[in-house]
């Protein structure tokens, strides 16, 4: 077999660190990219470097280039005296793209996993009593996915919570568009549990 | 809609340059790659931006870090007395891998092609006649893809060939595992033509 140069096999092993990127996308991506000028090839990394500059939000955890970031910083967020708390930063904008949700997010970090050895003091889960009584959120939206772990964070969180915050959970059912044919029987199963007068 | 982070916009748009990777994928490897430490951050930096100083061999086009790239440094590789001219590295790569081919290869750097300003000036026509001068080819087989632009270049190079020098095009026909309900009334076409006594 033929011995790429080594520069190639670097490029290929680093793209192919990416999620969704094997060694034949990788060496695809490498093919595109000795195509590429040189300026345009140093722009490139030096934006995905860059990253290494990248800082979670001193407050909520999302990624920020300041101490706190925007959503914190927005006076407009906590007046809904709501807190959405999620497993990571692509669940908050997952959330801020339904445009649906105009409060406060706490971005946990993961969820607690014993075999992983992810306990509270690995996730921000203290952060929730101190918004809690610092910017008086009168609810907090648990929207983790639904697994034994996601469940388990839920029952710790409701039992860290003063009494009288309300604790929701987002709605399980049948997503938009799905068809019943082809759904799980979970699924069906909670969207019997959590149906409503029509 | 949420402003992000100018680092993450940076990330993703650079991202989403390379080939098969869309916002939403870039996304979410920009949410990958936060959770990297900094060092695989600044290495994946710089095994990118190394591209910027792999060349092409002087002799056949093919990647290398030096002056001449390994294959074209390998005296087996001449005793053959064949040349295999290709579009681009990566279809050197895909020959290289069937294990098939023991020769030389030349890499053109794309096909003729009028409309978008590719004449033979553009390619590395004219090293075609210096290998068969200086190494001794017999055998120039023309591996490019079948399209407009592919038969007109095998054209071109069978033209500014000696007369001597035998100049052979790949095989076309059915692929190995294909069926013949799906294949294209072309490729049939092809693979009819193309018969062998069996």
């Amino acid at each position: 077999m033929l011995e790429l140069p080594s520069v190639v096999k670097n490029a290929v092993t680093a793209l192919g660190r990416l999620p969704g990127v094997g060694e034949k996308s990788a060496l695809r991506m490498v093919t595109a990219m000795t195509n590429w000028r040189t300026d345009e090839l140093h722009k490139f990394a030096q934006a995905t470097g860059a990253l290494a500059d990248l800082k979670e939000c001193n407050s909520c955890g999302m990624w920020t280039e300041e101490f706190i970031c925007s959503i914190c910083q927005d006076p407009r967020r906590t007046e809904s005296q709501a807190l959405c708390v999620v497993e990571q930063v692509s669940d908050l904008l997952a959330i801020e793209k339904s445009g649906q949700y105009k409060g406060r997010f706490l971005v946990l970090g993961g969820v607690l996993n014993p075999l992983l050895g992810v306990g509270p003091d690995q996730l921000r889960l203290s952060r929730i009593s101190d918004l809690v009584k610092k910017d008086g959120i009168q609810t907090v939206i648990l929207a983790l996915n639904p697994s034994v772990e996601g469940d388990a964070t839920c029952a710790y969180i409701k039992h860290i919570l003063p009494v009288e915050i309300a604790a929701e959970r987002i709605g399980f059912g049948m997503p938009i568009g799905g068809s019943l044919e082809y759904l799980d029987p979970m699924t069906i199963g909670k969207a019997l549990e959590n149906r409503k007068s029509f």
